[in-house]
C-alpha cells in the first residue's frame, strides 16, 4: 500500500565528532521517504526553495518516491544548522532557518488522494491536522512531533493526537507531553489523548511500542498488559545522528504498509525494521546511507538485530 | 552448582519518591545471595556487626543461603544512607558508614572451597583478589564494581579485571573504565584487560552482553560480532531501586549455575533471569520482595519477558 508523508525537505548543516558537513540534504521528509521506498509505494508532500537543484530531487526520484507534492516556490529551502559535539544522543540546534516553509500551506495533488497511509512528520500541528483533514480516506494515520509543539503549541498538538493510529515519540518528548517520568505511566497517559498505539524511541537503546484494544481493530479502550520492545544494534561509530529517527518512522510504517494486515506480528516486524533503518542512517553524514541500500542488506541486518534479541 | 559470594551484607536507610526506609537489610551480598537461590545452592562470606540479629540472619537462611561465612563482630555493620530523590535511576550516597567492613579480611571457611561459581560483589579489589586466590578451583568467576574503585583504585581493579570470565557493570561505570563513551568500543577496550565477557547494565532499558571467542572456552582473543541484548520490562511504579544490579546479578549467575553448561544459549537465558530478578527487586522496600518469590512467579516473568522482546 502507498504512503503518503508531509514534512520538511530541507538542507542541513551538521557537526559531530565525526566532521562536518555544508547544506546537505535533510528533513524529516526527505529522511523518512528514502527509509521508506525500501518497501512500499513514497509519495512526498512538502516545500523547497529556488536553491533545491534538479539533483536534489533526482536523489528522491531514483529511490521511486512520487515528488508531484513537493511544491518549488521562490526563496531559499528550510536550512537547519545543527551540531553533536556536547552530546552523540541529542541534537543542538545552532540555527533554525525557516525561509520557504514559514508560508507553507499543504495542498494534496491529484492522484495522491488513494493513499493508504498517512504520516505526519514533525511540523506545525496546524499543518499535520490540515494534511490530516484533506485525507479522510487514509487507513492508518501515524504522527512525529517534538519538545517545541509539546511546550508552545499544545492545543494544537492535541487535536492531531486525538486522530492517530499511532504516535511516535522520543523517551524525553513523551515524559514532556505526559507530564509524568514514569515512562509506563506516560504512555497510558498519552494513550487515553488519543493514539491507539504509542511508540517511545529511546535511542541507542531501542523503542518500545505500547498497544491499546484498538491498536488492532477493537473498540475497546485501555492499555494492553505486554508492549513490544525492539533492540537497536551496538555501533562502533555513529557519524551523524540526524534523521535516525525519521529513518525509524520510515522503515516502521513502509515495512506496515508492504504487509498485507496490520497485525500483532507485522507491527513487531516493524518495529524491528525501524530500528535496522536507523542504524543504518547514522553510519554516515546525512541521507548519503539511506540512498545507497539494497533490500538484501537491509535483511541481514534484520536476520542481525532478531539474533541479537531472541534467545533461540 | 554451588555459588560462593563474597561482598556487603549491610543495613540501608533509604528514600524514594515512594517513601523512606530506615535500617532495613541490604548490602550486595544481600541481594545478590537472596536473587541466585531461586535457582541454585548458595553460599555467602561477609561480615556483620553486633546489630545484626538472628532474625536477619534467618533472612537469608530461610532461602537455604549457607551464611557459614558470615562473619559476627564487635561493632556496628555497614550502613548506607542513599537518596534517589533527585533521580530514581542513579542513587545519591547521602552517607557510608563501613564500621566493621573497614578491617573485614574475606577467609573462606571449611567446606566452602568446593563451590563451582564465584561471584565477586562489589568491594575493595584488594579483597576481590584475595577471595579469588583462596578459590582456585571455581570454575566461573564473575565480578561487579563501581565508579570509586575504577576512580581511585584503578590499579588493584586491574588485576581482578585479568582473571574474570564476566564483569558485570552499567554504562556509566563502563565509559568511565574504558575512557571512552561509544558502548561497543569500551566494550573492546575493557575485554582486552581480561574479561572473557562483559555484561553492561543498561537500568531500565535492559542490558547488553558482549561475548569474545573465549567466553564459550576457545583461546582465540577478539570480540564476537554479535552481542546479546537483554530487554527490562516497563514498570508501572519503580518504588526502590536499591539492589536492581545485584538481583540482576544473582538470577543471571545463580541460573547459569543450575545449567548443566554454560553454553551461548544458556548464557542469553541467564540474561533473562537477571532482567527477571532485578524487575521484581524494585517492586518494594529494600529485600522484602527478594524474600518471598516463587519459581513460578519468576518463571511466568520470564515468559512475558520473552513475550515483550520476540518476534514470534
Amino acid at each position: 500500500m502507498s504512503i503518503l508523508v508531509v514534512g520538511s525537505v530541507a538542507f542541513d548543516s551538521i557537526e559531530t565528532p565525526h566532521g562536518r558537513v555544508e547544506q546537505v540534504l535533510g528533513g524529516a521528509a526527505t529522511y523518512f521517504s528514502l527509509s521508506a521506498s525500501y518497501f512500499t509505494e513514497v509519495r512526498v508532500i512538502g516545500v523547497v526553495g529556488e536553491d533545491f537543484s534538479a539533483e536534489n530531487e533526482a536523489v528522491l526520484t531514483r529511490r521511486g518516491i512520487d515528488t508531484r507534492g513537493l511544491e518549488h516556490v521562490a526563496g531559499k529551502s528550510f536550512h537547519w544548522t545543527g551540531s553533536y559535539l556536547k552530546n552523540l544522543n541529542e541534537a543542538q540546534t545552532l540555527k533554525t532557518e525557516l525561509n520557504v516553509f514559514e508560508t507553507f500551506s499543504p495542498k494534496i495533488p491529484a492522484g495522491y488522494e488513494d493513499s493508504d497511509f498517512l504520516f505526519l512528520a514533525n511540523i506545525d500541528p496546524v499543518l499535520q491536522a490540515s494534511v490530516r483533514q484533506q485525507m479522510p480516506k487514509a487507513k492508518m494515520v501515524c504522527g512525529d512531533t517534538m519538545n517545541y509543539w509539546i511546550h508552545d503549541h499544545r492545543a494544537n498538538l492535541e487535536k492531531v493526537l486525538v486522530g492517530l493510529d499511532a504516535l511516535l515519540i522520543n523517551d524525553g518528548e513523551a515524559k514532556m507531553l505526559a507530564g509524568e517520568d514514569n515512562l509506563l505511566r506516560a504512555a497510558k497517559r498519552i494513550m487515553a489523548t488519543g493514539p491507539k498505539t504509542l511508540i517511545i524511541k529511546h535511542g541507542e537503546y531501542g523503542a518500545t511500542a505500547f498497544f491499546s484494544e484498538r491498536s488492532f481493530g477493537s473498540e475497546t479502550a485501555g492499555i494492553v498488559a505486554v508492549p513490544f520492545r525492539a533492540p537497536a544494534m551496538p555501533l562502533d561509530a555513529v557519524v551523524d545522528p540526524t534523521g535516525a529517527g525519521d529513518s525509524f518512522a520510515g522503515g516502521f510504517f513502509g515495512y506496515l504498509a508492504s504487509q498485507p494486515e496490520v497485525t500483532p506480528a507485522s507491527f513487531k516486524r516493524a518495529m524491528f525494521y525501524g530500528g535496522v533503518m536507523g542504524s543504518f542512517a547514522v553510519e554516515k553524514f546525512g541521507t548519503e546511507r539511506m540512498q545507497a541500500l539494497s533490500r538484501e542488506e537491509i535483511d541481514a541486518r534484520f536476520q542481525h538485530f532478531r539474533e541479537l534479541s531472541h534467545l533461540d
